[in-house]
């Protein structure tokens, strides 16, 4: 899927993934009104207006995208049904060609992490049969387990030439507390980082690894190092727009090459007609508003990776 | 929670969890054939079986035990189907009075750990009505991502009574890559201790606090040194019997007053017909072996408390 994900950038010209992270706060009025008189104020109904608001969304814009990275607490909070929604986010936008990053940073020892290896990016086996759980193409990584909770998302990787993409350096404020902490004189993150690089090394698709990294756009000075420490890392840069990270801060994420980076936005691009910028649009073509956000977006970067 | 989970730990006289970890190679041959009859060899009737196991396995346990341990990575393998099972087995261990602790081993930026805090510990709103997503009594939570991923859960554990366990010192084999790299001079993982404690401090309840810590008992000399950083921390320690650990490793991990510890064994109990020493139970009696292996296990654990 690197390769695959390589080629939807080149593509696009669009090195960005929208974040499918629907709070139901972003979910247009007419739209919950649509969902809950048919399923009622309930799990059901919340999981249908999502499910309505990501397809729109993605209507909108996928032709202007190489990737979507739908965020899947904000669906397991609504249960069954709302993981039901993901499910079907994740094959709606397959279907629509883009590769789809699962955002689910789990991490367990070994035998747990299989399980999580299987659910998200593998197939299962039930008797004689194999089944394919949630099947995204990529998913996140915690690393606070070691090697024995990363193994077995590379195996599963291998075999099924999927990716993972393992949290470095996360984009919140407090991701200093331990992640910044001096080990030998030098901060947990780049051990972190030389890690990733290791276990990608053994997985490398056409140019870049399917061991890919999280690295914040708030922190552009750490991203320089880790891009030097994880030459062949795609970097999935969240933080841009709403978190506070701009098109100038992400150049550090790249390569010379101009790959090597995929930025995220979420409420940016979901919840973009709540911006005054795209408010003209109304909440009705709430769609319309996302991608004259996407493409503000591309623009900017663009803009800051040709001025660099 | 914690009063509850003290209170049935006093009450049983049992410091102990039964991880309810099903893989489907753990599921008897007889259990597995019923569901599929019923579902086919599909998702849902590999979940099928998994819950008819669990059920029969808590049937046989629970008057013995204060707590179960749902690992969801196990569920999750099985997708929407597996997650059901999931939250039956929540469900009906709540109806026996068990305390449940979800294995879910979250953790994010605020926002989204937010949304797994309410998924799992608390109630989503949905229009003028709330609902209760999957509602464990605990969570486990990886701590990575600093205090912003924490907060959540701790506001969700305030209001709604709820705890959880924060990975400190894992059991793995590889968890000393990052957990034990010495930060002025001292291991990561008695950092992560300090702040379980200072989170704790808010959130006490009669004896000890809302907030518990994840070590291992396949390390109990760090055991030791991290009782006396989280005095008032509930231990949840992993790795007893399948892992490694024996009852004698275990006593560290208890304050003077035999509480302050909670050991789970997962494949230890439920796959227990499948070792010599419970095979006279045959695959039939499976859960009779499960409940043997708890008695042995209590025993073993009390014993080595008393000659501590």
């Amino acid at each position: 899927m690197i390769n695959q994900l390589v080629t939807n950038i080149k593509k696009t010209g669009a090195p960005i993934v929208v974040g499918l992270d629907p709070m139901l706060g972003y979910v247009p009025e007419h739209i919950q009104k649509k969902a809950f008189e048919e399923y009622g104020e309930t799990l059901e109904g919340a999981a249908e207006a999502v499910w309505q608001f990501n397809k729109e969304i993605v209507d909108h814009t996928f032709d202007l995208i190489p990737a979507v990275k739908p965020q899947i607490a904000m669906y397991e909070q609504f249960g069954i049904p709302g993981l039901t929604a993901f499910k079907k986010t994740v094959d709606y936008c397959k279907e629509k060609g883009l590769a789809v990053i699962g955002d689910v940073k789990r991490g367990d020892i070994g035998s747990t992490s299989a399980a999580y290896a299987v659910g998200h990016l593998g197939r299962v086996q039930v008797g004689s049969e194999s089944y394919v759980p949630f099947g995204e193409d990529f998913a996140t990584v915690n690393p606070y387990l070691g090697s024995d909770g990363v193994n077995p998302f590379l195996k599963v990787c291998k075999e099924e030439k999927k990716g993972i993409f393992i949290l470095v350096k996360t984009s919140n404020p407090s991701s200093g507390e331990f992640q910044d902490r001096l080990i030998d004189g030098r901060p947990l993150y780049e051990l972190v980082g030389e890690k990733v690089a290791a276990w990608g090394e053994e997985l490398m698709g056409e140019t870049y690894s399917y061991v890919g990294a999280v690295v914040g756009a708030t922190y552009p000075e750490m991203g320089k190092v880790l891009r030097k420490i994880m030459p062949k890392a795609y970097i999935l840069v969240p933080g841009y727009g709403a978190q506070g990270g701009k098109g100038k801060d992400l150049v550090h994420f790249f390569n010379e090459d101009g790959l090597g980076a995929i930025v995220n936005s979420s409420r940016g691009i979901i919840a973009a007609y709540k911006q005054e910028k795209y408010a003209k649009y109304g909440e009705e073509a709430f769609a319309e508003a996302s991608r004259a956000a996407v493409e503000d977006m591309v623009t900017d970067i663009k803009e800051a990776l040709e001025n660099r």
